[in-house]
């Protein structure tokens, strides 16, 4: 039988053809009428599952979208990796933005252009064809149970209620995961820890109608003018969060962890010139890579409000909106977080006005302690596969449940990502590089062969 | 012969048919698709100047909507009065708060609901009929004539240089307009003055895509944050504008003309009820009437960048956007002040983002002397038709073209309008008080009475 490597050459037409058929699924989970995608994806899922060689796969209702769980038990003695992904995608507009149409993948340049081609189809995909490997070369000294959500870009709700119904089906030694992104193609890392997450939308209202701002204008509190004055306020001139008792439950990290986490490479020009800005900016007293991974942040993610249309309208709308996500690091309970911010959101609220703060979803953060035998097994079949040995790196992003997952079932997640800062994930020509992807695979493999170490 | 009031008691039912027909034209000038309509409404207006009958009514195109312009010469040695309308109509968004059709015009409670309704083809309206009457009756002493643009809710772009190459066709001694309200049903009052405007549109540039809030939440200028501290910096503590050289052609109302305004009734407890705010908010030492007659001021009118969709997405936009509006008094020129706010708002921008401000329309503030003759016609007119006198008030609005028809022909507007604070143009719901719409014939009619002075 050839070596994973040369299997992957041979197929890998085959890999990418069956990719695509995930990638042109439409499984947009914040939006409702795409829920038969959802479903539509579950079962694309399942087949897949199933042409790889698992013993049982199947799509499993959740009070929201689908939950697909499939199985290969090789000998219930061996330890068992429960490995975790989503087949749910972000929204896509600004659609204009798009170069090639999001749910009709493409490959330029050695990438394939879809929505969900990195986030997290093509990342969940490797598994799904190591695993294929695995078992048409009997090399499993393990036993694997998948479980693909479809709700984590809208917060996981309904996954941790089928989770604790399912604990035992789901009782595992090891949690792998890839959703998140490397430091770079030659760089490979592991994400050791990552953030947790608040979100939360507001609403301001001021007059009961809209009214027109000329005869108004001047004297009545504006809610666009108000909301934006409060979002302001809500962070000080350090760039710290304003918000009462929000740093309460952080941990400095000592000088040493510090100095670690710096060994990762990073060039701030080269990040300015990626992203097209002159200066960074964030909390005082922290590096770039510091305000993204151990330091907490407050972001407006969605502003609306009075006439957007063209032209111009002389009107002081009666509400103003916005979505706003706190980004929490470990320690930070996600829950406590959201309702400081409601508390202090109303209590700043002047009198003109009146606020409502509506949470959504929200996460905890984690870490993955570096002297772990799975940390070690995966550095190991990196730095094989790459010729370099991976560096531990922190995340900014979150996967909310990932931290219940580890409450509930009681073991840690491993996170070998494979993604790049290039994917440009959650915004307009997503990617994934098709070298990423066919490393993926055979990184994962090898981690197998390591593991249990 | 009938008077005026019997003649409005046997046609009303006539006039409303004939007003709803205008109505259902859904004139929207800001917006593209519908140049078909004002194209409509352009025609509907000429053929009622001709039932009205006027010796000649036409449409004339312009770079823009067009203009209607109609005309009845008693004898070339009367004095002339040029009256003043527009037919176009602000958008109708949201829809979702009307309670009927904005373009299907249903009578309830006494009122008209339709937009437009008031603003300004119901005030246009009474015009024609008050016309049709003086010359069924041949009581007119004057010569009139009749402009109606369909571009001034979105500055009258194309009016002034038209108007500009028809002076002689618009040669006349007196400009007269209902597009402004009153005081109230039992308090009316004659316009005076208005308020000028500066609009302009921001866009603010970030990174140079949408990036995933995880990854990079902070450690860049989040675009809407930053807009948001940048609108906030444009009012102070004490609700005066910031920008830069705004106040300096400013001038201050002495005590003796405060107190003249001040004898306009208003009851603060009152207005906060009919708009559903428990506190009023603006520049400090003035009253609220001052703020909107006398006093300048800064709105945003819309906002939006970023997720606006159902749920959540765990985004940093690369950009952000507000429509931003300044009310302006007269002697403050509006293109100085838009390029007075184009400049302050590039410098305040911090080095994490790029601007860029485009003006939308703006006109200028002006003031009618309360000593002019046709003020006093206008106000004895109102007096017998609501056995009051009319107070003399300061609207915040604007009629930019106004300032720029005074410049052109030389001859001050008289501002007779019969609008109410209740009719909520711009806004969902707008109305017209049918009694308002009668007693507007009315008033008209006996202004011609006592014209020429």
């Amino acid at each position: 039988m050839s070596t994973i490597k040369s299997y992957i050459e041979e197929n890998q037409a085959r890999f990418l053809d069956e990719l695509f058929v995930l990638l042109r699924t439409p499984s947009i989970s914040s939006l409702k009428e795409h829920a038969p995608d959802m479903q539509r994806c579950a079962d694309q899922l399942v087949e897949a599952l199933i042409s790889a060689g698992v013993d049982r796969a199947q799509v499993y209702p959740t009070a929201g979208h689908p939950v697909v769980f499939g199985e290969k038990i090789i000998d219930p003695s061996f330890p068992t990796v429960l490995i975790y992904g989503h087949y749910d995608v972000q929204p896509v507009d600004p659609l204009n933005l798009w170069d090639s149409p999001p749910f009709e993948p493409q490959i330029r340049d050695g990438a394939i252009y879809a929505r969900g081609a990195n986030d997290d189809k093509g990342q969940l995909f490797m598994h799904i064809k190591a695993l294929e490997y695995m078992l048409l070369t009997q090399k499993l000294t393990c036993n694997i149970k998948c479980l693909f959500e479809g709700e984590e870009e809208i917060g996981s709700a309904n996954l941790s209620a089928w989770v604790s119904d399912h604990v035992d089906m789901l009782a595992c030694d090891t949690i792998l995961v890839s959703d998140t992104t490397m430091l770079g193609e030659n760089i490979p890392s592991i994400n050791c820890g990552m953030r947790g997450l608040a979100y939360v939308e507001v609403e301001v209202t001021g007059p009961n109608k809209d009214l027109h701002s000329g005869h108004y204008g001047g004297a009545v509190a504006n809610p666009i003018n108000v909301l934006c004055r409060m979002i302001t306020s809500l962070i000080d001139s350090k760039g710290r969060v304003t918000v009462e008792g929000f740093y309460d439950d952080v941990v400095e990290l000592s000088a040493e962890d510090r100095a670690m986490l710096a060994r990762a490479p990073f060039d701030e020009e080269h990040y300015k010139k990626s992203i097209g800005v002159k200066e960074v900016e964030g909390e005082e007293g922290y590096s770039s890579l510091e305000r993204t991974g151990i330091r907490p942040c407050l972001d407006v993610n969605g502003i609306w409000g009075g006439y957007t249309g063209e032209g111009a309208k002389t009107v002081i709308a009666s509400k103003a909106f916005a979505k706003i996500s706190m980004r929490l690091v470990p320690n930070q309970d996600n829950k406590k977080v959201a309702r400081l911010f409601a508390e202090h959101f109303t209590r700043i609220a002047p009198l003109g006005v009146q606020v409502k703060v509506t949470p959504h979803h929200g996460g905890q953060g984690f870490l993955t302690p570096i002297s772990s035998p799975v940390y070690k097994a995966a550095s190991q079949a990196i730095h094989e596969v790459y010729g370099i040995e991976p560096v531990p790196s922190r995340g900014g992003g979150s996967i909310p449940i990932l931290a219940e997952l580890q409450d509930i079932l009681g073991v840690s997640p491993l996170l070998m990502g494979f993604g790049l800062e290039r994917d440009t994930i959650h915004s307009p020509n997503e990617s994934y590089l098709i070298s990423q992807f066919t490393k993926g695979i055979e990184s994962i493999v090898k981690f197998f062969e390591y593991y249990p170490v």
